[in-house]
Parts: structure tokens; sequence; C-alpha cells
């Protein structure tokens, strides 16, 4: 079986991880799947031929024996059902890690994209240091309850699952912000899965990737 | 086996079907599953017994048999998970149906919350106006594209699924704006979700609870 998933040819981050290939390329890591990458153009995202994979346009997809996924969410868990390194096999336990994938993408990360949105794309706009301290009052309380809930283990939910890695890329994004550094456990948290050796590999080939130094499959 | 979901006692929208047990309460009868309804106050969404439930003091919980989760994409997928009536048999199908939930919910619904922001919450600001515009225009190619997928089908993927029930509930919440009705077949595709008996039910469910027709549960 032959696993394709599809990547910024050069992601906008300039391969600081951000782009969401690395979740995908972290879960593989874990689930020690190789993995073929093709590079897609900002002008082709938007062509037939990619739209076909994800009618939205967006990165990342994947490709095995003629299925197409798209969604980090949904192709971390078709991976994760796989492999035990990703889901626990108790299927209680499977459904808790699943509600925390769901929370990594519907709960915590809108507030950090409005964020973004804010700090970054209305950067320039006249109402943008009046309205950016609104947008952290609703997303500082979902870092604080994130915290509260952790507390002082490792992972969110016994070992570390899915969730985790969901979790973890969607806090990634905070990282230069200083809000993050406000919760030391989650900051914990953050540099513990960034240690992971499937996370450090995943890490190093998105960046070749954007350097460059990897050759784009065909 | 006794299902339990939490809701809003009284739901913000005052019985619109927009609060999140909507989707859970669809999906149960989709299912054909009976379920029980606790009520939760505002206050009490913040204390330790909700908490517990949901760590970000969210509603809708389920609960069965000492399993508790949250998030309602992965209640949802549990549910589905034992009822074909909501997710196809074959892996490829279902894993494509199950990148369609995630795409309700982190593709299709974070704009739609931005807009939510911007017309409600954010109404009353100096910026309201001329903020607007640049909401809808994030939110506008999205649905285009929801549009261009959907094309004269009747659901996203072959039979109606999952996917389509997160989508539908996603999408429900821009009725009143008028920008539904710039794609006339997502208004159909809507409007066909909306008249599923399962559908009724679960919208005659919680108008009941919000209006104090029913008893909560203990």
């Amino acid at each position: 079986m032959t696993i394709t998933i599809t990547a910024f040819e050069h992601s906008p981050d300039g391969g600081q991880g951000l782009a969401r290939d690395t979740r995908v390329r972290w879960a593989l890591e874990e689930a020690n799947q190789s993995y073929q990458v093709q590079g897609v153009s900002f002008a082709g995202l938007k062509q037939p031929a990619h739209l076909a994979r994800n009618p939205f346009g967006q990165i990342p997809t994947y490709e095995e024996d003629g299925l197409v996924l798209f969604e980090t969410g949904a192709i971390i868990l078709h991976i994760a059902q796989r492999h035990s390194s990703l889901l626990p096999d108790d299927a209680g336990a499977r459904a808790r890690a699943v509600s925390w994938m769901f929370a990594a993408v519907n709960t915590v990360e809108p507030p950090i994209l409005d964020f973004v949105i804010a700090k970054l794309f209305e950067r320039d706009k006249p109402w943008a240091a009046e309205r950016l301290p609104l947008v952290v009052d609703r997303l500082r309380p979902r870092l604080a309850q994130l915290s509260a809930h952790l507390g002082g283990g490792a992972w969110l939910e016994g070992a570390f699952s899915a969730g985790d890695l969901m979790m973890v890329h969607v806090l990634q994004r905070l990282k230069p912000s200083g809000l993050l550094n406000e919760f030391a456990n989650l900051d914990a948290y953050v540099a513990r899965a960034e240690a992971r050796p499937a996370f450090q590999r995943a890490f190093a080939a998105q960046l070749a990737f954007n350097m460059g130094t990897t050759s784009l499959s065909p």
C-alpha cells in the first residue's frame, strides 16, 4: 500500500511546521508508516485536480489505493484505527481519545485561529488594537480549562494518543504569542510532545520539503 | 443501556434548535435510540460536576454505562459506529463520511462562528460595519466550495450520513442571514435534511425541553 499526502509546495510559515501536513506526517511517523508527499502550489490548490481531493482546496489530503481523504482529523483517525500507537484498544478509552481530537479542532482551535486573524491578517486595520483584547478574552479561558484538565498529567487521557497529537499541533501556533507560557503545564505538554522521536522526524521532513532538500514526488 | 445527554436548561436561542444538543438528539433519532436529557444551567456549566463531563464546560455531553463523552463530533461518531443509519458499512466510504464530519466542524463552522461573533457579539463595536464584509468574504468562498461539491446531489457523499447531519446543523445557523439563500442547492440541502422524520423528532424534543413541557430528568 502506497500512502501519498499533499502539502504546500512552499508553506507560508517557511517550514515552522504549522501547516497541517505536519499533523499527518507526525501520525504516520507514530504509526511507522512510510509515505510520499506531493507538493501543491497556491494556484494548484484551486485547480480541479486538487479540488477533486479536497473540495475546499486545502492541504493535506491522503490517498491510498484509490481512497482519498481530507481533513486532518479524519485522516489521522483513519491511520489511528489501524495502529495502536495512536488510539487505545479499549472501545471506551478510544471514544474518549476521539473526544479530544474533536475538542482540538472544534473547541480549542477556533479561538486560536481568531487570534491569528486578529494578530496577523487584521493587524493593519483601524480596530486591531482595540479588538485584540476581546479575542484574547475568548481564547484565554479555553487554555485555562485545558490546563486545569491536564493538571500534572503527561497527556490528556492516560497514554499519548491522536487526541494529544491534534491538541499539541493546535497549541503550537500560540508559541510566539506568550499566551501558552501563561500556563506552565501546557508549555511543558507541548515540549513533551515535541520531544517525541516521531514528531522530530515529521518536523525534519516538512522542513526539508520546504527547503527543497527533498525531491517532490511525481 | 441508558443514554443520558446534557443540554442547556434554557437554550440561548429559545428553542430554535441551534444549540448543539440538537445534533446529538438528531443522531440518536436516526439510530432509533432512546435517551434522557439532563438540563444544565449557565451557572452549572462551570461547576465541577459538569466540568467532570466536559472540561470546557460545554453542552452536550453523553453518558452510557460509566462512559462519558464530549464534543458532538465524537459523540455522533460513537453512536454512528453502532448504527448503519449514520455511517456506511464499507470502510472507505465510512472514512469519507468522517472527512465530512471533520469538514463541518473544522472548515465550515469556524467562519460561520466568526460571522455570528461579528454580527451578534460585536455588533455594537465601532468596527462592526467596516469589519463585517471581511468576515463575509472569508465565509462565502467556503459556501461556494461546498455548493460546488454538492452540485445536484441530495447528500454530500451518496447516502445520508453523519457527515450530512453535522454539516446541516452547522449551516442552519446561517438561515436568518440570507447567505445560505445565495446557494440554492445548499438551501435545498438543509431543507431536505430538516424534512427527515428523525430531525423533526429531535427538533420537537429540544423545543419541548426549552419550553419546559418535558420534565427534566433527575
